[in-house]
């Protein structure tokens, strides 16, 4: 999705590409193959390149370091990307810079977990602290038992207290090198077995003194001094009584973003690329009054295509990405937008998907 | 730009590329080197595809009709796309379809010219059948003399009534093959030396029965029975009293359609994929109540790229797209979008140009 945007800013666009045909090589020219584990292939790329950026936040972080030491433009740095990919390392950092966190610790043992679940009650939800997303890596536990085989690994965990949220929201930033800094407007997540389904942009009903102080939060930990200024999503609960708790800083285009593509002045996918190339950051203001992202789920009908025109044909309006991935059940192959002035609607039709056979 | 639709559909384009390094082949990965001109290359292209189509209209005739025989499928289809080949026969068919034109003749010689020019007055609209664009191909003479160089040529040139028009409007019509048909508003281009160099949607005061009636006839000419459908832009041109001529036909993506990119729920590039893949066509209608597109052209100023980020923190609204050309005083090089509620903020908003020195 970063490929689009490059086209129209005719930036020189290069991805490291894990397979000749994945997704990603299917539409940028100069893709080569290679595993983000391996420094001599990310070496090779960085050379190519002006800056170098991510997709996700596996790369190793002593092979971004190694690059940074080579002279090799990183952004995110190596020094805040550690806190999108360690999630321990995350927690000290905005509990140290104050930003509101559920209360959390590390454990490594039985006695450690039962020491913190007195003190902030079961469930306790636990963590791994590197390699998680969309609902891997983690787990809710009711009791010791539940913990044992996680606690068997003798790896330390994150432990924190289970929030009783009312919703998800996400707070979208960007700050480019120089410093400048944009936020686009708060939205609402809306998350199905962990996975996220939904998003509604902005967040419907949403207390203005909220949003400002996540806003501000988002803004200011993106913006800390000493650190590498970073571009990312910022996932936070919403709390009964109008505060909040942040959940997990990303530091690259989000699943909560999707909907700026169509629906906000400057899509993220722009704005990272004008971020991490220090280029001034465009308007983030929406579009239309209300914009709703789906995404599309592998269903138990392999084949996406035959149903694909139906979906075209159903509704005219609706802003489809399909990402050329192989369907599997639950996976994440696409989204759909749409935008305009009846929610309900809009939700309604977002939420018509185009890989079950019973739809249709 | 169609590969940013297509890589949202998840469609696999393949493009003709003349070189190694052309604008298309630095943006799409299967782009194979050949010409336009040579049937084997355009064989060997087909022969990956599912659906041939164009960026522009100067494949010949007989090589479309050669692919037509041999089973490809081209759409538009050579019997339509004559049309926009040749201007005498898109002459011929628009008066014999009863939609208005200026009144025209062929002429081969001064005699010819000077009996048109009886009937008709000087002065007179000279173009060349085919192969003109952007003003090349057109010379307007007040006198015999003005046009002896061209009729010393002794071909058949197309001769046309300088009609006194007021504006001229472009009306953008898509049709698949099973017969959907869709149109955009219609818009105003404003010419500058006989290039096109800012586009108005809508076009602003324009009287609804005129747009309906140049609408019409531009959805009577695309769908028009016993013809291959066809997707296109129509230039016509307003003439006083609230009538209308039709200037030129396109059969692609046309430059009066950028704005859609931005400024239509579907862009004319994602429309044109769906037309010629024969999916159900998007919606059409505008994303806000203006949006002007205005061309950029290359300068006296070379060196494109150290303005750039002037004119992106300049005006963070603007949507910038370049096309990685190389900048010759005059070409297009790109164009810029900005939409919104007060069109002479817009027009003066997109009228900065990066490429000139002297702006900043």
């Amino acid at each position: 999705m970063l490929a689009p945007p490059a086209v129209a800013l005719d930036l020189g666009l290069r991805v490291l590409s894990e397979a000749p045909d994945a997704s990603a090589a299917l539409v940028v020219p100069q893709a080569p193959v290679g595993e983000h584990t391996d420094l001599d292939a990310l070496r090779r790329l960085a050379a190519d390149c002006d800056v170098v950026t991510f997709d996700h936040e596996h790369v190793p972080t002593e092979h971004l370091q190694a690059l940074e030491a080579e002279g090799f433009a990183v952004r995110p740095g190596s020094a805040a990307l550690v806190h999108a990919q360690d999630k321990v390392v995350m927690r000290e950092r905005l509990t140290a810079m104050g930003v509101p966190c559920p209360r959390w610790t590390t454990v490594r043992d039985a006695a450690g977990l039962e020491a913190f679940a007195a003190e902030v009650g079961w469930p306790v939800v636990l963590k791994t602290p590197r390699g998680g997303y969309d609902g891997k890596g983690v787990l809710v536990v009711r009791d010791l038992d539940a913990a044992s085989d996680w606690l068997a690994r003798g790896e330390v965990l994150l432990a924190e207290e289970a929030v009783p949220f009312t919703r998800e929201l996400a707070v979208l930033v960007a700050r480019s090198p120089m410093g400048q800094a944009a936020a686009w407007p708060v939205v609402e997540t809306v998350q199905t077995d962990g996975i996220c389904t939904e998003v509604i942009a902005p967040a419907p009903d949403l207390d203005e003194g909220l949003a400002a102080s996540a806003t501000e939060a988002a803004l200011r930990v993106a913006g800390e001094p000493g650190r590498h200024r970073r571009h990312g999503g910022r996932a936070c609960s919403s709390l009964p009584g109008g505060s909040f708790v942040v959940n997990e800083p990303a530091m690259r285009p989000h699943n909560s973003g999707h909907w700026t593509i169509e629906g906000s002045v400057t899509s993220q996918f722009e704005q990272h690329l004008r971020a991490v190339l220090d280029l001034p950051l465009g308007d983030t203001r929406p579009r239309a009054r209300w914009t709703v992202m789906a995404n599309v789920l592998g269903g138990d009908y392999p084949d996406l295509y035959s149903t694909y025109p139906h979906l075209l044909a159903h509704d005219p309006a609706l802003k489809v990405h399909l990402y050329g991935k192989t369907v599997r059940p639950g996976r994440k192959i696409g989204h759909v937008t749409v935008s305009g002035d009846d929610l309900d609607d809009l939700r309604a039709r977002a939420a018509t998907q185009p890989t079950s056979s019973r739809e249709w």
